[in-house]
């Protein structure tokens, strides 16, 4: 398993992660199968979507905390049951197809770490697996 | 990696994919193990559900399209960011067991693509791993 | 493949299966890899989220609720399309990394099975592969 540091800045926000998930791909020791992607935290999760118009992320977050607002009566003390709940809805692993060592996404694909109760410190944990 | 053609014929719709992955499942070498099935488009998605009743399909477009509705005061400039927050609910990836080279679905379950920015010509990327 | 079997209680629940999904792996062949969870219903979902506070568990269920009411003027003549639809979100599978046979979750995570239409007696479907 390899990880992946991760640095978020804002409470809820979508972290573009595929150039280094790409660099790990290009020197596993997996040349053909597919690429598990996990996130170990419980107010984070894990996407794929647009990697052109950063509007598209902040119409995302939006739409996200519209569903699932921040105070929305929760009885969770900690107060960040909406981080919980929109992990939930990302969800927490992703497998993607490994070629010669690339990671098989759309033209317009990338992967996003999705935070939800940041900013914090976090990791993305990795493991390539044989096709 | 092998991929499946799929023409959409509505803005939103669930076209059921269950046949051509099962028959792709019935020529691989992969006898046991799994099959990742991966969506290459950020607008579109992948799930499972009731393979029985179509008003099922009905329910679950008109809820989506109830949350995430497509007009909803976006900022994104072509106008579908909620095709892309869909997309997102859904997710982009499905993990399927396989034995005897046969999906090994509920009952009740079929395999769906989830357009949510059609009509269009779109593909569906499957890879099978020995277990 | 493994099963494990599952009794739910309530009509929306979320049942902490960890511990039989980890007994699975301190005993699989697989030293290695990857656990892949499937749920075989149309009517239940998988997730990963907090094992500690059950008020997250509770904030989940009402989220949900609210967001896809069991009443919301649906056609399906089941009158569970709720259940199908919250299903969806949660997603059917789930991949989880395998070192030295152990689970690797992070602190907080906890696995769950998403009841949305019980109580019934349900399954759960694992597959070990090789990393």
């Amino acid at each position: 398993m390899e990880k992946i540091a991760i640095k978020t800045k804002d409470r809820v926000e979508l972290v573009d992660i595929t150039g280094p998930v790409r660099a790990l791909a290009g020197k596993s020791p997996v040349e053909n199968g597919v690429c598990v992607l996990f996130c170990p935290h419980t107010t984070a999760g894990l996407t794929i979507n647009e990697n052109a118009d950063p509007a598209v992320k902040k119409d995302m977050i939006a739409a996200f905390n519209k569903l699932i607002p921040p105070s929305g009566g929760y009885t969770h003390s900690e107060g960040n049951s909406d981080s919980h709940i929109k992990s939930s809805i990302f969800g927490p692993s992703l497998s993607i197809i490994i070629e010669n060592r690339q990671l098989m996404l759309g033209t317009w694909q990338g992967i996003y770490f999705c935070e939800s109760d940041g900013p914090r410190s976090r990791e993305l944990w990795v493991r390539f697996i044989k096709g």
